[in-house]
């Protein structure tokens, strides 16, 4: 398939535009030579020559970049009627009432809102009405939005900024990480240590006259480095923040709508004894379509009707959002992409798994489904992140047309959330790459496994690109460790 | 014009499924026997029984309910490709630079997000960062979002809440509203008096050790009351602000594009020496899609990345949004909407000062463009709120299938923000009911103007409905003031 779109700018033009009039916070990919793309279709998008990428990275387009099911819903009811939630619509109850279907029956009250960051700005507000207590405790590289409210509970933002000042009535706990955390997989009981972390946070707080109002997580931290908590941290985390007149928020944004494979939901992954006091959405819900949603309970919406302020968003919830959202959770459906995330999913981690047993740079892989993170470590006992290869990996992925990116606090983990129609040859396509491209840099870096693990992959070596160790060397932060493999 | 949309559900049903699961807190217009809309052209929109109502409130179909052009233009983008800002794309810079073109030079950098809330968070986060300082001055009864930190600076809201605790950042100035305000008509300067409140509280906040970020003000205070502000106010503010090193945000989520006739902006009717240093869109920005903007200007964004933290909008500037948003700009000229708001507007306001030579009820007629207030009174010199009889008039029109609402501190209001396409003939029907409804009210209630002002309307007394004094009686705090008028 090659697109027949043609541009209207040169692409210098349009960089030269982009740099005059977009805010320069807005950070483009690859910005040294970044992609223009006019199409995208299922997993693939298209760059202003017809060139197509493999789109591993964006959990955004859910059900696949354009799927027609979804573009017709938008259209057909954008010709109709579209308007705010003032007035009744059938759209807005029956969107409610088939995304209440997917959660627990307490969850049931919904607020459509137009992004994650509204969402979990909304469940905030809800938390502190509910309980009218204040604090709130988060993750370690937790992100959660954009809007002030949320860069105060991001550590992964506000760990950026150059004048950082913690918010006093924000606790942050430990990344439930069993890789890098403070509790390893050696550790016997890490869920239960991680949830006594978050236990002395709210001690604390009481000691110093603090109230917690809500502990929020992603069910799976996933700017924070793709991080799967141990099962039963968070029932244990509810337990303790519950009885501090808490409540608990999971937010789904990026990791909801099937893409772990197993659940519908992320926080499902821990059981069917967790259930959260209110979920927020995002990124999927709208297959690109600006909407979000907050889903708590009867208690908690009641709560917030007795501050007396109505709450009203204007383009929340209007009919064609609904629809597109309809549209969405019917294509999940249809198409069974959750089995799809599950099947593809584990296809994609045993391939990874394969690739840590030859690469030494290899760390870790993890992953849920279509939630997947390859961490890169230039050690695998000191765990020393492998942070320039990660960057040189996604880039030299990009000259063969695959999307990938890195994050993590070293930006050093490898972060697979492709749309939700990724096959198992997408999955060995770019896996092939990744071997290539990390023989190639272990070998220009001499990095070699020590053990019988090692596999020779002659094709692979035929490929070493001469213009890998300049690119290499600029990063100055590259320190080899080789006598620690 | 009569739909030929079945709606899937009976209506009864469909406030059943609104009940269990939509958030309380989100109000619907006439709550005890709501509006079912199903479709909607132009300024008209109609319910499950096609039956038309002729909207005079929704500022947010701009062009008009489901334009053509404008669902065109979304429907063609969303089956090419839809997709976030990280990669290049024409729309994105095209629709900026065409934007752009339509403000003052020194405002030439956008920020594209999802909601007028994103947009007045985001345009708090600048000025934060641009000027080091934390204070902002807002105005009384204001409204700039439902976000938690836009929440602190809207009294209009945070007014609502029981347990009201004003942010110690926060200062509120008096509304410039010559009707009602501190500075009525009658005072020689209201301009430079109200601009001396806020030189005054910045006095005030420099005691304190406060330094003031920001000045945020609607262009022309909306849900506040449709309040004009004097010209030259914004002029001296901005001078008081910028001494004391903060910036000014001019709100125009709610006015702009074209709606105030003489000018695209609402800011603009103060003069050319009037440019705010942050303008923020909404509303009418997508037609109904949920996007909007800040524009600021290059010194502002560029303090904005010092603080070392990219800012992401996952939905924000999408080529989905950007095409509908020149799909806007481009009917707005070609269809010289903003000429149209001007006449018509025109030609509404004069019909309404008729409606106050006529009926002692109307206190005031204030507006610009279609963007218009009718401020109902029970006494011309005490200024005593009609707010019941507003209500009134709103439910009566309802009843003759027209859509207006009540607003400001009071609810006094009539606040008319039709869509732009508007026409003599809809205003003609709007007020030609208004009378009617008023002269009613005012039988019923025995209010008469004593001077040779009032007019007879015998078509009017004809109509005089008999559920009317039952449903005045129900508002107990109907307190009629003859002796005065």
């Amino acid at each position: 398939m090659r697109s027949h779109y043609l541009p209207r700018l040169e692409k210098k033009k349009t960089i030269d535009l982009r740099k005059k009039h977009i805010g320069p916070s807005c950070k483009i990919f690859f910005s040294h030579d970044p992609i223009k793309i006019v199409q995208a279709k299922g997993q693939y998008m298209y760059d202003e020559k017809g060139q197509r990428y493999l789109d591993c990275i964006n959990n955004v387009a859910h059900v696949g970049h354009c799927h027609p099911d979804v573009v017709r819903a938008g259209a057909q009811q954008m010709e109709v009627l579209n308007t705010n939630s003032r007035f009744l619509h059938d759209n807005l109850v029956l969107y409610a009432q088939k995304l209440q279907a997917t959660l627990p029956d307490k969850l049931s009250v919904c607020y459509f809102v137009n992004s994650g960051s509204e969402a979990n700005d909304l469940a905030l507000r809800l938390a502190w009405q509910y309980t009218g207590h204040k604090d709130i405790i988060t993750l370690e590289n937790a992100y959660h939005g954009h809007v002030s409210s949320l860069i105060d509970i991001s550590p992964y933002k506000f760990h950026q900024l150059s004048d950082a000042e913690q918010n006093q009535y924000v606790h942050v706990a430990p990344s439930p990480d069993v890789y890098r955390g403070k509790y390893r997989a050696d550790h016997p009981d890490p869920a239960t240590a991680y949830a006594d972390e978050v236990k002395d946070i709210i001690h604390r707080a009481h000691e110093k006259g603090g109230k917690i109002a809500a502990f929020i997580a992603e069910s799976l931290q996933s700017c924070g480095g793709q991080v799967i908590p141990p099962v039963g941290y968070f029932q244990q985390v509810a337990e303790h923040v519950r009885k501090a007149g808490g409540i608990v928020i999971a937010d789904e944004v990026q990791v909801g709508f099937g893409r772990v494979g197993a659940n519908f939901w992320a926080f499902q992954l821990q059981g069917e004894d967790f259930v959260p006091d209110i979920v927020t959405m995002g990124k999927p819900i709208g297959n690109g379509h600006p909407m979000s949603c907050v889903v708590t309970t009867k208690e908690v919406a009641e709560a917030f009707t007795f501050s007396g302020m109505d709450y009203f968003n204007t383009f929340g919830g209007n009919p064609v959002s609904c629809a597109i959202g309809l549209a969405v959770l019917d294509v999940i459906g249809k198409e069974d992409l959750q089995g799809n995330a599950l099947r593809v999913g584990r296809y994609l981690t045993d391939l990874l798994e394969k690739q840590k047993e030859k690469h030494p740079l290899v760390g870790d892989i993890r992953g849920r489904g279509l939630f997947v993170g390859m961490e890169l470590v230039k050690d695998r006992l000191k765990l020393t992140p492998a942070t320039a290869e990660a960057q040189e990996v996604i880039y030299k992925l990009k000259e063969q047309h695959i999307l990938l990116s890195a994050d993590g606090p070293h930006r050093n983990v490898l972060k697979f959330k492709p749309p939700m129609c990724f096959t198992t040859e997408d999955a060995d396509l770019v896996v092939e790459n990744i071997d290539h491209i990390l023989t190639e840099i272990e070998e220009a870096i001499g990095l070699k496994l020590h053990n019988a693990l090692k596999v020779e992959n002659e094709s692979s070596k035929r490929k070493v690109s001469v213009t890998l160790l300049p690119i290499l060397n600029s990063f100055c932060s590259l320190q080899l460790t080789k006598a620690n493999l």
